[in-house]
């Protein structure tokens, strides 16, 4: 059943609109009208303005969507309708009073079904068709708990539920009346007055043997037929190894749907926390012929190989070739090898330079062939750059932004972190509220050592003034030395850091500086970048390192030098140390690594 | 000389610091105390609490920072300083009263000199020591305008401007009070009381020779020397296209730094929109092995390709070869051939179908060989994804969020809009407004061909329905048909669209939309997805695609699939059409095309 065309009607925000889910597209096309009819003519001032879908009684008490007249609205031209917030269970729920501050108020939620928890006052029973009966809840995403819905056998769409379709995982769409809930579990409940079943979940019964496949590590599993809640699987804990296998369905399930929730409210809050501060975002490049930083290893990226999607046959003979077998690197896109970057620092401080305080925010790169549990190899990378600053305003700035994002995420995602403390790591919560509300140490590299030498601990790797720090140690003295506090070491020895930290007066050591923290080790690394443009020369001479290749970079330091520091930080290691995930492979959508490069 | 160590001392908010500029890191270290101190011992609570560094004065009289008992300080870990947030030009003169709410103020200000306008008022002239004399003008990049400064040659450091150190480009931090300006072309204007060459450009005269290379679009050039107002480059204007070979400096012209901070606005304005809407920012991922869109040319990501930095020299006969004179992929990084991302679309809408509403903001690559000023190799998508949602719902959504991305930078960017307006596209601000204030309209596909059969114009290429409409047609439709206002061109037929849009129950178009926008023509384009597994596998063997090959994407329509809609933008498309900027290379900080990858 085609629905009539209205432009306005959107799905939605039309709780009353149910087949339009199937087909609500126009089987036909009005006449074409004449051009340049006045733009207003014939409109109601008010004939597309309709009501937020929290308020279903006013909307379906004013209805003008549906009653504007036709004859103008299929002309040319017709306007586009309003944008509205979709109203979501975390809009419902989510206040300070859990809702029952919108307790009488009617309402459409359109979710995901999911599976009963074991809970004997929430059990889906045939019952008399006058007693209520609980439905399974229905989760969209947007918080980490459901919303319990209870139905009365005589509301409309009852049918569908007695047939077996609102089954776990299937979209449906409930639209009720909020009550106080006789549960403990939530403060208030949806009564649903109808219930449509968006799109059926038959289909699954074609994929019946695949079903082991199907999600989640604790509480949402898929289920078949009907809703029977001694299913095997319904309980069985799927591990997170075999859920990378399924990256594109893992975000149903609660862990992964509270880690994409916290991830983000990580990056807004990093992007609040530098426009509050006047930094500017700066797109730092993904390709470039440039490798000032000479760290590690790098992709090629390249248009020489052929190669499509149909095959992967690839004759090595069609590379273009110069003299002596080499392959002919004029002939590639750009001209010349090019890689994908694994850091946008230098390129910052060419912005930093012009703008005072920028940031970067991108993928960065690293085809380290590392098949760890802390490597990916792409990733997220944060990198501020002040001007006019120095290590101590480097620091200042690193502690202010973990405190904010920390801050923000304890704030935020009050629900999501309980879940993390009661499953993933006990006692984040309390963990993070220190990060927030201590103040950081830092302590400089020659103290660190001492420290550590006079620790009364055995440690795998040496310690000595010179070498670098390793993860047992940066965590032995961030977790034990300081009792869980956030430490920075600094004005590390100039071997073992890169050339472009600026040197101190002693002639060892560089302004450079790290931030440890507990169950992570290093989180943030920085530096005041070498602003003198003789002493910046000479240590990429002492380097042995390609003066010409650094034209731009030094030019920074030709022109109108400044003083600058900045810091990275790897946006993954932040998520997990927000978390207490330990597989960095979990807190990233779909991760790269040795041999994994699917979806 | 090497300052005391005084690790809460910072540079950028201690206003009278000096020579602190260049050297103060320690020269020794304390000796090494005893661990485990408690760290609150005999720290005054508020010993490292310092003012704002717009309280000038405040901050002088109580001076903590400097007065703090070393003996603790220099103990083991010490404490991280405060950051706070640098006073910038903007903040002084960036509100309603343009800074007259500011006079009578001491503060400190860090930038960078820049060149003199040619106003009479506004000279550099050695005179009487009674008579305060105008300094050149000082940028910190914050905002386009300059800060106005004006020199008692009595007061502190004037003998650095007399000695020629304070040059256009200079690096300079000058302390006063915010006096009311004299002239009129801003309110206030700054009495300098001391001012400090940061960093004195005597560097440059090494540079003479290649000083035609520097800068700017109208008015801020390098100087050498004697701050001559009659150098000769200085009011030349340099061209857009030698700038991009400057990348690296051309953020501090006029131009380049207010399109940095317009799309910085832009990129935050659209993360509030996002937010404020309930989306979850999702990182798309960058490199992948499955090319689901199939949308063109693809950079292929590699390892197999021996290269250094060091030497361009890399012998074909290094790369792995299987039977045939085959690359042998198995030996790649990844497993399999590899290629960076054109579209995050459908990996976002396996987030969309688990949390309803999501949207991706990252690079997207194009290796097409194209070198046009509309197209870059490297650039920034925007694709939200709406679940439970129709195609009405998805224009609506892309209409609020045009409006409301453009709304924000007419309201925060308000001179950088009027230098656009001035220098770059006379009524740029009047087309802006209208894009705010009008409705946008809608108009299908067969009704757009109408639409052009009937225009009074002659077109290059062929109008008829089934073909697509050219840049030609559709900036006819928004610019002339419709004067201006952004346009909706939906249902086109499903021959020339992608395989996931929806089809409509008419069987020959899709639920497809493109907004057209003037001077750019199509902005964002996007869909309603096919969620009926059926259509969509049918659609799949329609045009020879490989379903295994989508086997997750299928999954999505196998388990709970919902109606669902997304769009997609070109993050630099929208920052021209925010600027008026026509080359596509001048609105990314380091564009990358055929030939062009260098920084």
């Amino acid at each position: 059943m085609a629905a009539k065309f209205l432009p306005a009607t959107t799905l939605r925000l039309t709780p009353f609109s149910s087949l339009r889910f199937l087909s609500f597209f126009p089987s036909s096309y009005p006449l074409f009208s004449p051009l340049r009819r006045p733009i207003s003519e014939g409109f109601p001032a008010n004939a597309r303005r309709r009501c937020f879908c929290t308020a279903v009684t006013e909307s379906a008490g004013s209805g003008e969507g549906k009653k504007v007249d036709n004859s103008y609205e299929n002309r040319f031209g017709s306007r586009v309708g309003e944008f509205r917030r979709k109203l979501k269970i975390a809009d419902v729920k989510g206040g300070a009073d859990q809702g029952l501050g919108r307790v009488g108020q009617s309402l459409s939620i359109m979710g995901w079904v999911r599976t009963l928890r074991s809970q004997s006052s929430v059990t889906f029973i045939e019952v008399d068709s006058l007693i209520p009966v609980y439905l399974p809840p229905i989760n969209d995403g947007s918080c980490l708990s459901n919303l319990q819905c209870v139905m009365n056998p005589e509301a409309e769409g009852y049918d569908q539920v007695e047939s077996g379709s609102v089954l776990t995982g299937a979209s449906i769409s409930v639209q009720g009346t909020i009550v106080a809930s006789q549960g403990t579990k939530q403060k208030v409940e949806l009564k649903v007055e109808k219930i449509i079943v968006v799109r059926p979940l038959l289909l699954l019964l074609l994929d019946l043997l695949e079903l082991k496949v199907i999600l989640s590590l604790t509480l949402i599993l898929y289920q078949v037929g009907k809703c029977d809640s001694s299913y095997p699987i319904q309980k069985k804990r799927v591990s997170r190894e075999f859920l990378r296998t399924k990256a594109h369905l893992r975000p149903r399930t609660n862990t992964f749907g509270a880690v994409a929730r916290v991830r983000n409210a990580l990056a807004y809050a990093t992007h609040k926390f530098f426009q509050e501060s006047g930094f500017v975002w700066v797109a730092s490049p993904i390709i470039t012929a440039s490798d000032c930083e000479g760290a590690g290893e790098q992709f090629c990226v390249t248009t020489l190989i052929p190669s499509s999607h149909e095959t992967t046959d690839s004759s090595i003979d069609a590379i273009p070739k110069r003299k002596g077998g080499l392959v002919d690197w004029s002939q590639d896109f750009f001209g010349k090898p090019a890689y994908l970057t694994v850091s946008g620092q230098l390129n910052g401080e060419t912005y930093a330079t012009a703008l005072s305080d920028v940031y970067t925010f991108g993928p960065t790169f690293r085809a380290e062939n590392s098949n760890t549990s802390r490597h990916l190899a792409e990733f997220w990378m944060i990198e501020p750059e002040l001007a006019f600053a120095d290590l101590n305003d480097d620091m200042a700035c690193a502690t202010a932004y973990l405190q904010y994002v920390v801050k923000y995420v304890l704030d935020n995602c009050k629900e999501d972190m309980e879940f993390f403390d009661t499953w993933i790591e006990k006692g984040i919560i309390h963990r993070l509220s220190e990060v927030v509300e201590k103040e950081f140490l830092q302590l400089g590299y020659t103290d660190a050592i001492e420290l550590l030498l006079k620790a009364n601990k055995k440690f795998e790797y040496p310690v000595k003034w010179g070498l670098d720090l390793q993860s047992e140690h940066e965590r032995y003295i961030t977790e034990e030395a300081f009792g869980g506090r956030p430490v920075i070491i600094r004005d590390y020895p100039k071997e073992i850091k890169a050339f472009y930290m600026r040197e101190n007066d002693d002639g060892k050591t560089v302004a450079a500086m790290d931030m440890l923290v507990p169950r992570i080790g290093e989180l943030i690394g920085g530096s005041q970048r070498e602003e003198r443009l003789e002493v910046l020369e000479a240590r990429l001479d002492e380097l042995k390192l390609d003066k010409e290749s650094y034209w731009w970079y030094l030019d920074l330091r030709r022109y109108g030098s400044v003083p600058h520091a900045g810091f990275g930080l790897g946006f993954e290691r932040l998520v997990q140390f927000a978390t207490g995930i330990d597989n960095i492979r979990d807190v990233i959508p779909f991760p790269r690594s040795p041999g994994s490069a699917d979806f």
